[in-house]
């Protein structure tokens, strides 16, 4: 099982690495991209790439469980928590991890909660009809364990901590997702706009 | 009627697309734009198009009360602010909706009318000679009532106070519009550019 | 005489209006650039184009009176700057104004001169050799009177106060010039590069 | 020896000008980027050059002396601190010298030494393997004398006073290295990064 049995998905997964990486979302090869293919697999960005520049040679499938099914390619180290949305919950098509300077910068500064509320731009997000709602985005601690990142994850999602397509890693950036890579585009580019808007409401709100 | 019969509208409509799309000012499928195509009709983006990646396929005829003239066409929400503008000027031949990070910013923290002087860009806007004069830009409160939002619209327009091309929604984003798409375009920058500049120096300012 | 004549001047301008427009340095038609052609005659930028689109269609020939050698066309309001440069100085080849967020704030904050030092950058500035150094930039009051900004910045220029290839008019955005179009170049990019340093410093300053 | 026998080196060289240069980190002529080509000779950026336009014509060939091998040639002025770091450092391939406002600023803000903890990002680095350690940025003073740059440099190293991949020159820019190209552009853009986000959150500290 490979890439070239997918060249859809595989270049929805390039083109998005690459409009991301002129945003300066993924710089120093950070950030990793994965659409299912199939109720047990994904596929996923390799570790290490440059975003920018990245072609579908540089994606790999790998399971549910995060094995990768060419024994020769190394998974992104984040992948477990690609893996564990999908096991998750079955609607989730596609799962995408940027690493900009406002969410790492607003993770950091939040608590265990982001609040966000009065913006028009909330309604990108699936759980929100209305700028009058609040929502609410989960932030967790970093790790470099990357397991015992996936059980906090499933920990929050079955407490229904996760009610919105999105959670932050303090220090480290956004994972958002979407039953499709279109929709986690948008989720992710809504967060995205959140973000820097509360950076910059912050830095008037801190003189 | 459908889109192929404006090849150059609709080419229009989707470079500006490109254009303020690249600028991140219709980030997550926000934003919409419309062309007039006759007395009674005009070109607009579908509802929930990525604005960097829109091809003329997704663009659509609806008429003036904001009637799709495919049925099994979805117009934007926000249609009724286009073809209420549509009606209230017949001058009026292009209307863009942005949904900066700057026009969001400056509309919440602004009371009812953003004032702006000093400013050479202020000429950028058709109604405006000089960087001595003032220049008042109404803010709307935001609302998911687009016809109540609309009539808002009416109501200080035959009052006089929409005396720019232009007006914000707050928390929600700018419209601004002209004879034609350059002219819109033109005006559209020139206000995004001075509501950069605002923020900017609210920053100092604000400390 | 028309603007065939020098393919290499108008692809040389229209390139660097591209470059300049993509930074967002000329927004909403605003911006003009020049190169010269000869002893008496200049190739500008026409009024109102937008340049990250311009073609070499849109720039015309004048006349270092200002007059343009095809009656039926219109040059830049601020012509009158630029035709004055080119008779100070016959060393000048090329003048760029750009109409940045940075040169139209700082240019408000300041007096009627910008004091820098401390920045590698100076030495982009042809004038300076060292960062240790203090360079003076000119910044004038604004006008809608061309011919009258034209007097004082030949007053400036007579009592040796434009020490700096470049000057700054307040709430308007800056002149930069140099003996070709890529010295030009090099001396606005530095000069952008030092305004966002010093308008980000005063960030922290004034706080 | 020329430019034409390394034709791989030099494209990648001239990719990452580009990129880099659209990025604003080498404005006006600033930055000079090289890649090791043999044990004694790298392929260097000429003086001078535009980087967002730079060819492979605007490269050459330079022994680890900083001597042109084509002696019509002039190799940057800080040629010098490029073949220092070569001799020190065998593993060294590719160095790369950006401008950027950020590396800027806090080149200046800071005193000898920057500090930074808590970023996922430092793990770009690749003297680090978590978020949890505390990593050190050399700061030296600037100067116009090359070769003194470069004995302070010597005197740090052997020091052992440089543990991460790069180093700051006040007022300068950055300094980053790797053992091939990709690493180096990897070093540069974790630093970069990380320079914006304390750039960032020092506007909220300093109010």
């Amino acid at each position: 099982m490979n890439t070239e049995k997918y060249p859809e998905d595989a270049q929805v997964l390039c083109d998005l690495c690459h409009l991301f990486g002129e945003r300066g979302w993924c710089r120093a090869t950070s950030g990793n991209f994965s659409v299912r293919i199939d109720g047990s697999h994904c596929l996923i960005t390799e570790s290490g790439c440059d975003k920018s520049r990245l072609t579908t040679d540089d994606l790999m499938v790998c399971d549910l469980q995060g094995q990768a099914t060419d024994p020769l390619r190394q998974p992104s180290a984040e992948t477990p928590i690609h893996t564990c949305l999908y096991q998750l919950d079955e609607s989730i098509g596609a799962i995408l991890h940027t690493h900009s300077v406002c969410s790492t910068l607003l993770s950091i500064q939040s608590g265990p909660t982001l609040t966000i509320t009065g913006f028009e731009m909330q309604k990108a997000l699936a759980s929100s009809n209305s700028h009058e709602e609040e929502i609410s985005v989960p932030v967790f601690a970093n790790s470099q364990d990357m397991d015992a990142l996936a059980k906090e994850l499933v920990a929050a999602w079955n407490e229904e901590r996760v009610r919105v397509p999105g959670f932050l890693i303090a220090g480290h950036g956004l994972y958002a997702w979407g039953k499709d890579a279109a929709s986690a585009q948008r989720h992710t580019e809504g967060f995205e706009f959140l973000f820097e808007c509360l950076w910059q409401q912050g830095l008037v709100r801190s003189s």
